[in-house]
């Protein structure tokens, strides 16, 4: 069943409708008829027999005919009633007004279930409860009982709070923006942003996607979803409640790092979301991608009659992670021949205070000529002499002869300067009265046009020389053995078996076999105590380095045992871990944590014991996660520096890190029973690299 | 001469007045008489005999008396002449709106020096040249040609650009605020913004001073008036031209960190001046400054009518450095007692979509009461029954009932809410549409408070065991070998002269020299090639650590001797520097660069190689620098952290650490021919510090 239905209904019953203006289900009925909605209205009310001159009816069950959507406001307590008639009466699909559910607690979330088990019997689909209705300009059909009807328009909006869809009717009907969609979420018991989204990526009236949310509660289908959708059109979300921060007791090092809101940042990032951070944010960048396609590219000229916005505008420009356009020779040749001498010719251009459109058009038209040109903001404050209006000609006759150059407008400016913004808005050139907004829309485009232009349908990265069977003897071990935290040699194993270059560690119980290990792997040898419950092992002085003998290894297996038992009584020893000392290398860390949404999370960055404090790291989803997105997360850290060869140093093997990289999203991908990763340090080297230490968490079920 | 004559003029003369509408030197003349000025006007044309029904002169020899203020807006090439001729007769003040000067290059400089020199001569102050002009609307004046003039009101407004100007201007006549001054600061030849500041802070109808700036010319004075001006009211600035990132090319590790922006950040900071980030941010805190006194502390309570923005409100507090009232018991007793079962009772309080006045009224009084609460924000979005006017007649109530909590409103919608907005503001409580603006100015408003509040007066820090003339020999040394760089060995002494303690470093030019000094250190040692061309030794073999043995030493010697030779033929080498090797502690950088407008900078955070990798370096200008601020500026690092005590480890010695940062800013502030200090790694210990490795710069002259 498409929730297209809900917009293209062919007929609508309103239960609960009621007479009394003002009452909420006597205003949904007000503006079925006021949207200019050409199906059949039904208001059902078995004490009324005309609602808003419309016959009322007492029942779904006495309608003639079988309604695509049904609207109920009646009170909580007869939800259930009312919606088992709507089954039994063929009704295809639920706009629960009524609140009084999930919101208020357990009570009420046991009914939302039995509501949406009704849903599924009789094959429904719905929308909230707890939702304010929907709206479609196009059709037009509103079931909402929101005050006012938008203009039409090409920006979808679908909202998870009433407050924020009001406050988008309010802002669209002042700033005469129109608007294809507008629906209230509520509490997404069936229906989610999820399948507006989808339905919304194909609506031909539809240019922008536009949300605000508080959560996603299917990760692994929004991250499908928004993705495709986010191919054909822009997706912007506003996500809000970010400050729940560390509410997750986090054990590794990679958990504690990630954070709670980060999860969404990568997920959006990686479907190609646009991420608003402001309420404001979300309207301008909504006005911008409704009314201009993307630039080419991140090279931004600005021209302008006044210097200090033009710096204003600069600061953004390089804020903002884009690049101000380097001019060449030739044009600005032309721009020092054709403008006057005080001019600056240089990125920005300052056609000075009393420049007129033609000035404005002679410079524009000489920027726009120059292939290192992407985009170019116009920038114009008010003077005694200038004209704003011909000026916004003149942008417009640029923008017709340089079609694929990015226009924008920044006019510094209220009443004087309202007819010539208003012209260029019109004209599809996004015109906001201060330039960061309109830096901060190109910065949004250019990122986003590079998404729509990154290869599609990333496969998980596979590896032919990977060993699951072993893991899962590992596992089936450590689960045997009541345990979740796996020992180093274990977690060593695991890592080995998927290619992840772990030094293999060997468990021992007696200082004799601790020396016979050590002779197996050659000394140098490190010891460490082997305990789950010990995650910090220097601080109790378990661990020891550089043991170079048997004799040396015979004593540290002794001191080691005696300090744990000593500092950490409590803790279950199961012997030491005897390991191969490898050389130094430049100290980085890999790692996984798993996000309740949106599933495997993997981390790199620098290593080393202050791996918190430095706080170097980049993450990514292991879902989707190609090889080039691997390189990126790795140039977003510090540890790239070090790894191109820093102070002097070789360059390491960034391949091979590439490599572990990607067998850890593998790996976490596998086996979702694996809940942490931490591998710190891995060594780096100019060839290869040795994870010294794996600590691997899992959960039972 | 006290600038409040450019406002409180008697007489104003208008040289190159036209009689021509749209003219600049009409508009001049036509403003001055639509202000409502009281005082002379002369007009000053030698072609015409009256000018807008005033008479005309031929010049401001012929002028009745001695004008206060002559505006100057004849061509540059007659500017000189002009402005002679007023010093000549008596004039006290000019007013150069004429452009054509510094801005235009080298030869425009030159004039504009001659004209300051001119002013100087003649004992007058000036504005400009190449200025919009200035008002006053409590006087009131107007000597600038920009279109129209603000209403009265408390807000001070000077700008380094005419556009910023106008879009003041507009800004103040869209949204209805008043504005005491405007001043136009133009090529600020002789009058800066830092004057207009020192006036307004006097300024008994002047509540909040507003700055756009591209500059600070004079910081030392800049720090110490805007200091004094922001114990008595907001001084709110927005810096443009933060984009100049690494124009300066610095050696030292601590210069690479602190960018070039960053010297204006901490400036602001230090002095109490608030800085505004975006130009809708400068409008914003204007208003919320005006209209209200800050909060006493920065514990938010939200009270709304819906859950989203609710939320959004939340996130913000966190991300704004505030936190999120704790109610106390009474105070959710009651808000469980008093509001419907549905309520949201914990912070943020939900008084549900139905509320009206009188349910905004009860939670509004409950959470006033509460001790926990400092300020309270009100939200309220439009619904079908809610009374939003009588709402915010509500909170005025309150605001009376509770004079020492701060209020503010965010009240989301368009014209629906106007008037009940309007309510709010006229009564001093600021609101705005959306959350982000209210938490971002009550996390300023607290920030000033905390400044406002924090002691006056702070003198630099002096110790008295300090040996300044150990200092300057070691200086006279270093200029006479011809050099700037420091040897290890003399920049040791220059710290150990300040009580910075650095361990000692002797040179040694042969192999036996230096096994002699180890002898006197005692065992083990450090040896380190002296060249103060090999900034980074360790990259060439230069060092050797755990030399424990005269042999290792002589052995030593020569290897560190032939390495270099082989790897930096070029580089003088003076022999190896002999240290006593010190025990590992935890691993800081303190260090000092100096900006050219604010003087020293000092710096501290984590140290080791990987500093320019980690950046976690605090900055603070050297000037005014009080035990306090060192211990807030350790505390905002992550090294605070290691400080502490990490992992287990014990905590280190915070206060030798605070005591060396203080005797390098000293050190700073009595030489300033030092340009660079890095002192990386210092070892911080239980007790006490040790400097491992000092690097300093100077200059000549």
């Amino acid at each position: 069943m498409s929730i297209k239905n809900f917009y293209d209904a062919g007929s609508v019953a309103v239960i609960g409708a009621s007479r009394t203006p003002g009452k909420i289900s006597n205003a949904i009925v007000r503006n079925l008829i006021s949207s200019g909605y050409r199906g059949n209205i039904y208001p059902i009310n078995p004490k009324e027999s005309e609602i808003e001159n419309l016959k009322a009816y007492p029942s779904v069950a006495d309608l003639p005919e079988k309604v695509d959507v049904a609207v109920i406001a009646v009170p909580a307590a007869r939800v259930l009633e009312v919606a088992a008639e709507c089954g039994e009466n063929g009704v295809k699909n639920l706009v629960t007004i009524t609140a009084g559910f999930k919101e208020t607690g357990r009570e009420g979330l046991e009914v939302e279930k039995k509501l949406l088990a009704l849903c599924r019997q009789y094959g429904m689909r719905m929308l909230g409860p707890n939702c304010a209705g929907m709206m479609d300009t196009h059709v037009p059909i509103n079931t909402s009982f929101a005050m006012g009807f938008p203009q039409k328009g090409d920006i979808a909006f679908f909202s998870q709070s009433g407050a924020m869809m009001v406050a988008i009717l309010d802002w669209s009907r002042e700033a005469g923006i129109g608007l294809s969609k507008v629906v209230s979420l509520g509490n997404k018991a069936d229906l989610s942003e999820i399948d507006f989204i989808e339905e919304a990526a194909d609506d031909p009236y539809t240019r922008v996607i536009l949300c605000y949310i508080e959560d996603v509660t299917d990760g692994p289908r929004f991250l499908d979803v928004a993705g495709r959708a986010a191919r054909k059109k822009p997706v912007i979300i506003y996500k809000s409640g970010t400050s729940q921060a560390g509410a997750l007791a986090a054990s590794s090092h990679t958990g504690a790092l990630a954070g709670s809101d980060l999860a969404y940042d990568i997920a959006f990032r990686q479907c190609g979301v646009i991420r608003a951070r402001t309420i404001t944010d979300l309207f301008d960048l909504a006005v911008s991608f409704a009314r201009s396609p993307a630039p080419g590219g991140p090279r931004v000229a600005i021209v302008t009659n006044s210097g200090g916005p033009g710096i204003i505008a600069s600061d953004n420009v390089e804020a903002r992670g884009l690049t101000m356009a380097r001019f060449g020779k030739e044009t600005l040749d032309a721009l020092r021949e054709g403008l006057p001498a005080e001019a600056g010719i240089y990125n920005p251009v300052d056609v000075l205070g009393d420049a007129m459109d033609d000035r404005y058009r002679f410079a524009l038209d000489k920027v726009c000529a120059d292939p290192n040109v992407d985009s170019v903001v116009v920038i114009v404050t008010p003077t005694a002499t200038n004209k704003p209006l011909e000026t916004s000609r003149a942008v417009i006759e640029m923008k017709e002869k340089y079609p694929h150059k990015g226009f924008f407008g920044a006019y510094i400016g209220g009443s004087a300067l309202a007819e010539a913004k208003e012209v260029l808005n019109r004209s599809g050139i996004p015109c906001f009265t201060f330039p960061e907004p309109v830096i901060a829309s190109i910065s949004q485009m250019v990122r986003y046009d590079q998404y729509r232009n990154s290869p599609e349908n990333q496969r998980d990265l596979e590896f032919e020389d990977i060993d699951r069977k072993a893991v899962k003897a590992v596992f089936y071990d450590v689960l045997r053995d009541n345990r979740l935290v796996l020992l180093g040699s274990e977690a060593s194993e695991v890592a080995r078996a998927y290619g992840i270059p772990a030094a293999p560690v060997s468990l021992a119980v007696t200082p004799g076999e601790a020396v016979e290990e050590a002779e197996k792997l050659g000394y140098p040898v490190v010891i460490k105590v082997a305990s789950p419950k010990i995650l910090h092992k220097t601080d109790v002085g378990g661990v020891k380095l550089g043991l170079g003998s048997p004799e040396e290894v015979y004593n540290a297996f002794l001191e080691v045992m005696e300090n744990s038992q000593r500092l950490m009584p409590q803790a279950v020893v199961y012997g030491v871990e005897v390991q191969k000392m490898m050389p130094r290398g430049a100290e980085l860390i890999i790692g996984m944590t798993r996000d309740v949404q949106f599933g495997p999370m993997i981390a790199v960055g620098l290593g080393g014991i202050y791996v918190n404090l430095i706080k170097d790291v980049s993450f990514r989803l292991a879902r989707g996660l190609s090889r080039q997105e691997i390189e990126k997360m790795i140039t977003e850290t510090r540890a790239y520096t070090l790894l191109r060869g820093y102070r002097g140093e070789k360059p390491k093997d960034l391949n091979a890190l590439m490599d572990a990289v990607g067998r850890l999203a593998r790996l976490a991908l596998d086996f979702p029973e694996i809940t942490e990763v931490d591998v710190n340090p891995v060594f780096a080297y100019e060839e290869g690299l040795s994870a010294l230490d794996v600590k691997i968490t899992i959960s039972v079920s």
